[in-house]
């Protein structure tokens, strides 16, 4: 079944890697607003070669939206969600590797956004254009669309989703990313984590003074200290009024799915050179704070001197940068009412807090047909029955799509893959076979 | 009265200019450990070029400390202290002129280092050279120590005292710094705290991850804020165990002497844009926090992403850099351990405290004859009494010194000085009259 497309995509790999590479060598960092009309012309050039019809959707103020789609007449039709930004790729002294320069080295490719999610976006591209270039017929008909501001919270992709709701309609999605756990199995992920992203800034004095002042003016450092340890306690629980109000619990259905779960609590625990997980958490529990619990996580502070040595200083400024994650039945806005409440109610009114990104969490059930036949897919190519997480801990956009079109996350990642810190990378043969596996996908589609 | 030692330095004013510009270029921020010795040999150089008998005296692992020296066989001596190294010159963008290229405007002199302390040294060896070019005989026997680390917490410096101790034997002694007051009244400073700076580190993983492991994984960065904000309340109180015992409280003579200083409380909320002092402190209150009270100051944070926009990361590592100002009765070493046992009693057993440098406050008895001939002297040459400080709310060595010579602390700066921060800078005029006020001392300590 498909074989000359199997074919080609193995005989072929050489410049399905070069393509990938040309992706990652435009730095598309959301955040800084670099490269990305450049990636978006790319990534439209990379459907129209598989066969796709194409357009870009202009967004005011945004990254331009990448749609594509061949209507072959099919029962059934498959939507890809992809994004063609990246991450910032500091601290980059702890690269091996330039970032933007991707380079191969042990099997795998390294570089910024080949795991999140330029591999999976160019995988999914070029599974479609072997059935071009093999002059194979399609199973399904095919949707596309591409986004360049998934890293920062996907800010336009709602103003492009509510004129194009058509378009969303599919038998089921492939999410952006997935891929292997620590032993190699492949997992699917059928949710995703809301988000709230802030900045919190203080300003105190009007500028930075001799530190000795500290014995009598104000300092927007201390300031900072004390707003944020006010919003977490010790046992990381979010201390802000109302916080865990109206939260969806984890369904019996999902927890039986737990169960099936295996987080190597073990291995993992060498991984990140820990002792304990946060609060000493083991087993179950562990995996109900994984897949059912909102976080409050500093992921950047800045204030003051930061060079070698010492500078006695009293800094006039402090920031810091926050990322709430939401579980189901949060809502962003909601988040932002109650924590201006709770730093108001502490007295924090010098606190400001500047919106950068949210959205709600989404999730597809586990029970959904369309996991069957990826799972039934992935058994194909993979030899094993996928992993199951009813949601993941990270964010996207996916309740922009799920009224429309059931989606379920895999991809040609791994655990090495350092999504989001420095050496970001995918395995070669995982890429490989993740085009297989898409091919697989559509077949088992074809005879839904 | 040595007039034409006062005719040269105004006639010589541009020369003495142009000899502290050079000094400034060279940029010699001690916590770098950069243009130490090509700084030490420029300032022997200007001694000699003074008339002074010079020595280098080469510290193990430090920068040198340079001393200068001239015996007349008259009956009193004074002793200069200063040092040739600079404050960090960071945030740079925030210099409107860059800080080692000197540069005037609006009779002032800009750049790292001009008020603390190269304009005072400068302006000190130009009086000395004064008596030289005009062939005017010294009143008074003089001695000068020069060190390049005062800015690190004179790390070295104990190590030169030690070995000698006969050399700091004088009958009165001008410390670094000094200037006037936002009114442009002389002040002077009889004492100054102690400082013990260190930097606390937090590592808790191997590696940053993607923030969505927050909700299992430990957190450097709120450790980090936890840490911070046991050491120190919301009403500034440093709850360290025992870090306020054996405080030695501001004697009755001290507490009349702060009667008369004006803290010009209005003017500087204005200055510095704040509504009210720390914790509301007016009038004595405050007085007495400013001269009497430790502070446990947060200079700098580093931790996670610091860039443009929004980066979900958990990071790895957090550093926070801390000076805690010493009054008398205190000592770093027993704040240290202090520090320690607190920490580990919290649990914060994972916060590593990396010491930087240390030493006890110090103080000249306000009622001691030096001041009375300091006082004397600044009558003459700027027509005012000096506002008497019992200490700076600053640290320096001082009290490797106070048992050989009482030393007054009267400077070159004024309140627009901006010492450690962007835009430092002198008065010009200051800078003339400073050695105006040299030479008079001089003159009044050979009447003693």
């Amino acid at each position: 079944m498909f074989e000359s497309v199997t074919t080609f995509i193995d005989d072929n790999l050489d410049n399905s890697i070069e393509a990938l590479k040309k992706l990652v060598r435009i730095p598309t960092v959301a955040a800084k607003g670099e490269g990305l009309s450049e990636a978006a012309d790319l990534v439209e050039k990379m459907l129209q070669d598989a066969g796709l019809e194409t357009k870009q959707h202009e967004i005011t103020g945004g990254a331009p939206v990448v749609t594509g789609w061949k209507d072959v007449g099919a029962k059934r039709t498959l939507l890809f969600y992809d994004h063609y930004d990246v991450q910032p790729a500091e601290p980059f002294d702890l690269w091996d590797s330039p970032p933007f320069e991707p380079e191969i080295r042990n099997g795998r490719l390294w570089g910024r956004g080949v795991a999140d999610n330029k591999g999976d976006a160019t995988s999914r591209i070029w599974a479609l254009k072997a059935f071009k270039e093999t002059r194979t017929n399609l199973p399904v008909n095919i949707k596309f669309v591409l986004e360049g501001e998934e890293e920062i919270g996907s800010l336009h992709l709602p103003e492009y989703i509510e004129k194009n709701k058509d378009f969303l309609k599919a038998d089921g999605g492939i999410w952006e990313f997935g891929g292997a756990d620590i032993n190699g199995i492949q997992e699917a992920w059928l949710g995703l984590k809301g988000v709230f992203f802030v900045e919190l800034e203080v300003v105190r004095l009007s500028r930075d003074v001799h530190s000795s002042m500290a014995c009598t003016l104000p300092s927007a450092a201390y300031r900072l200290v004390w707003a944020l340890n006010s919003l977490k306690n010790m046992d990381s629980k979010i201390t802000i009024d109302g916080f865990y109000d109206g939260i969806k619990p984890l369904t019996e259905v999902e927890l039986k799915a737990l169960e099936k779960i295996d987080l190597n609590e073990e291995k993992l625990k060498k991984e990140f050179a820990i002792d304990e997980y946060l609060n000493g958490l083991t087993g179950q529990a562990l995996k109900e704070a994984y897949y059912g619990e909102p976080t409050c996580n500093i992921c950047g502070i800045t204030t003051g001197y930061q060079g070698k040595g010492s500078m006695t200083v009293l800094p006039a400024r402090a920031t810091v940068k926050i990322d709430f994650r939401l579980v189901e039945g949060m809502h962003p806005d909601d988040i932002h009412k109650k924590l201006r409440k709770h730093l108001d109610s502490l007295g924090f009114t010098d606190v400001k807090v500047i919106y950068f990104e949210g959205y709600p969490a989404a999730k597809t059930p586990v029970d959904h047909p369309f996991v069957k036949i990826v799972n039934a897919a992935n058994k194909r190519t993979h030899g094993h029955d996928l992993v199951v997480h009813p949601t993941s801990p990270g964010s996207g956009p996916l309740y922009l799509f799920n009224e429309y079109v059931p989606m379920v996350s895999v991809g040609c990642s791994d655990f090495l893959g350092k999504a989001h810190s420095p050496n970001e990378s995918i395995s070669l043969e995982n890429f490989r076979k993740a085009q297989h596996r898409i091919v697989t996908i559509m077949d088992e589609m074809s005879r839904w």
